[in-house]
C-alpha cells in the first residue's frame, strides 16, 4: 500500500513552524503552518515541535495514512553524532532535539534530524533548481545566511558544521560590524535579508516596516540611501560567490530566500561582477531557486523517505 | 603472485619528477628524481613525462615486477572528463596528458591521472598527518599553494577545479598585489614559500638565495625586514584558516611545503589565532604535514593502486 504512506515533516523557523505530510513522490497531501512560541523559551520551542510531529501523526492515521517517517530540520549547528542543536535564535544550547522526538515518536518511524537549509537546498537538489548538478550551492539569502553545498555529487554536512558562509568576513573596511556571533564583518551583517532592513533604516533615519522587500522597492524608485546598502550588499555577495567559486567549483549556484525577490535587479549584477572578476576559474551560473519558503519541508520530507529507503536496503540485505 | 605487483607513480613539478615504483603496501621498491624539462617548452615537459613513464615500467620488468597501474600527478587545473591539463607553469594550455600517457602505456595497467596536491592530501588522509580524519585540510606551503579537501569522509575533487585556496583573496590593503592568476591580493601573493622570498628581496632591498628557508632563518635571527612579511603571510594563513574552517569544519589542518620547516615558529601563532578568531566554529587541530616531499609521489601510487582494486571489483560482479 505505498500510496497510503507518508512521512511528516517540519522546518522549524524562529517565526513559524512550516508542516507537512508529504507522500514518497514528494506529493504534500497535508500542509499546515504553526507559531513558533520563540519568546517562551528554548524548552517551550521544543515542547511544541514535539507536539507538532506528534499531532501530524495523529492527523496523518486519522486520514488513513501510515507514517514511516519523520523528518525534523531546525536552524543552528546540528551535532549529528549526539542528535542536539544548538541555536541561539530558539534559546537552545546543545538541546537533546533528536530523542526528544524519537521518544515522543515511539518505535516504527524512520526520525531524521536534520539543518533547515541543507535540508533546502536537498530540495533544490533533487526537485528544483540545482536538479542534475554535481558540484552547486544553495544560498538562501533571508533573515541569516547560511549555504547549502553540493560537493562531488553529495551534500555536505562537515559532522553538521558545515556551510556558515553567512559567518565568514567579506567587508574589511573600518565599517566592519561585529555580528551576532562575536566576529567581525561576517557576510551576514550586510547581505542577508534582515541586514538589508536594518542597515538602511540605519541609515535613512527611519525604520523599513516590510523588511528587505520595503529596501528593494526604494531601490527600484530610485532612493539613495536604498541603493547604497544594496550596492554594498552585492559587493559581499560577489566576494562570496567568487571565493567559493574558487575553492568549490560549483556550476550552478541557487539564491533563495526575501533577497531574490528582488529577482534579475539581484543576479545581473552578481553575473556580471563575477564574469569581471574570475580568471582562471569555472564559471557558475547564478540562478533563482526556485521552490521557495517550500524548500526546507520538502527537503526534510525528501530525508526522511532516504532514511526510509536505506532501512529497506539494510533489511534486504 | 601479489608480492611482485607495482605500480609506477610520478609526480611531475616545475623543476624535477619525483618517481617511484611502489608495492600495494606502499613500499617504494625504486624511487628517482628526473629533471623536468621546463624551459624546453611544453611538448618537451610531456615527452619527458610518458618517456619517464615508459622507462619506469621497463625498469619494474627488467627487476622482475609486474606493473599493475600508473599514477601521474602534475599541478594545475586537471579536467578529469577529458583527461586534459591547463597548468601556466609546465606551459601546458590544455594539454591531453593521460591520453599520451595511456598510449605509450598500451593496455593492461590501469593510468590515473591526478593534481599533485590533492594526491599528496591523499596520501596524508591514507597514511599520513591525517588518518583518521573525515573532514580535515591539507595545506602545503610551497611555490604555489593549494588545498586538499577531505569533506565527509571523501577527497574533493570538484571535476579537478576545487581547491584553489591560493588563489583566493586573503590582503585586503591597497598593498595587494596582482598575483600570476589575474586577480589581487591572494594567499599566495604573500603566504607561500616563493613569495615569503620575493617579498623579502623586494623589502630588505637584496635577493635572499635559498629561499623561504633563508627568510626563516633571518626570522630566527631578528631581522626586522623578516619579522614584517613573515607576519603578513600569517595574517593572511590565519584568515584562510578562518574561513575554511567557518565553511568545511575540520578537525584537522596539516600544513605542508616549504614553510612548514620553520615548525612551531609557523604552527604556534596560527593556533593562537585561531583560538582568538574562532566563535561558534569547531577549531581544527594545526599540525604539520609529515610525508614531506614524497607526500605527491605516494598519493599518485595510492591512487592508481585504488583504480586496480576498483577493476578487480566490477570483474567480479
Amino acid at each position: 500500500m505505498e500510496l497510503s504512506e507518508v512521512v511528516v515533516a517540519v522546518d522549524l523557523g524562529g517565526t513559524r513552524m512550516k508542516c507537512g505530510l508529504v507522500a514518497r513522490d514528494s506529493t504534500v497531501v497535508h500542509r499546515e503552518t504553526r507559531p513558533t512560541p520563540r519568546a517562551a523559551g528554548g524548552q517551550a520551542v521544543l515542547d511544541a515541535l514535539v507536539e507538532t510531529v506528534v499531532e501530524l501523526g495523529q492527523k496523518a492515521a486519522a486520514d488513513g495514512y501510515r507514517v514511516r517517517g519523520v523528518g525534523v530540520v531546525v536552524p543552528g549547528i546540528i551535532d549529528s553524532a549526539r542528535g542536539t542543536v544548538r541555536a541561539e535564535n530558539l534559546a537552545w544550547l546543545n538541546v537533546g532535539v533528536l530523542d526528544a522526538i524519537r521518544n515522543a515518536v515511539g518505535p516504527g518511524p524512520e526520525v531524521v534530524l536534520a539543518h533547515d537549509v541543507r535540508a533546502g537546498g536537498y530540495a533544490e537538489l533533487r526537485g528544483g533548481a540545482l536538479v542534475g548538478t554535481t558540484n552547486s550551492l544553495f544560498l538562501p539569502l533571508g533573515t541569516g545566511i547560511a549555504a547549502a553545498m553540493v560537493v562531488d555529487g553529495r551534500l555536505v554536512s562537515g559532522d553538521g558544521f558545515a556551510g556558515e558562509i553567512g559567518h565568514t568576513r567579506f567587508v574589511h573596511t573600518d565599517a566592519a560590524e561585529q555580528c551576532a556571533c562575536g566576529q567581525f564583518g561576517c557576510l551576514e551583517t550586510v547581505a542577508s535579508a534582515a541586514a538589508l532592513a536594518r542597515r538602511y533604516g540605519d541609515r535613512a533615519g527611519r525604520p523599513v516596516t516590510d523588511g528587505a522587500r520595503e529596501v528593494i522597492e526604494l531601490l527600484a524608485a530610485g532612493d539613495a540611501d536604498a541603493a547604497v546598502v544594496w550596492d554594498e550588499a552585492l559587493q559581499a555577495l560577489v566576494d562570496a560567490i567568487v571565493l567559493y567559486t574558487t575553492l568549490l567549483a560549483p556550476t550552478r549556484i541557487a539564491i533563495g530566500g526575501g533577497l531574490v525577490g528582488a529577482g534579475e535587479t539581484l543576479l545581473r549584477p552578481l553575473r556580471d561582477a563575477l564574469a569581471g572578476r574570475l580568471t582562471f576559474q569555472r564559471r557558475p551560473e547564478i540562478v533563482a531557486a526556485v521552490l521557495g519558503e517550500e524548500a526546507g519541508c520538502l527537503g526534510a520530507a525528501l530525508m526522511a523517505w532516504d532514511a526510509v529507503a536505506n532501512l529497506k536496503e539494510e533489511e534486504a540485505v
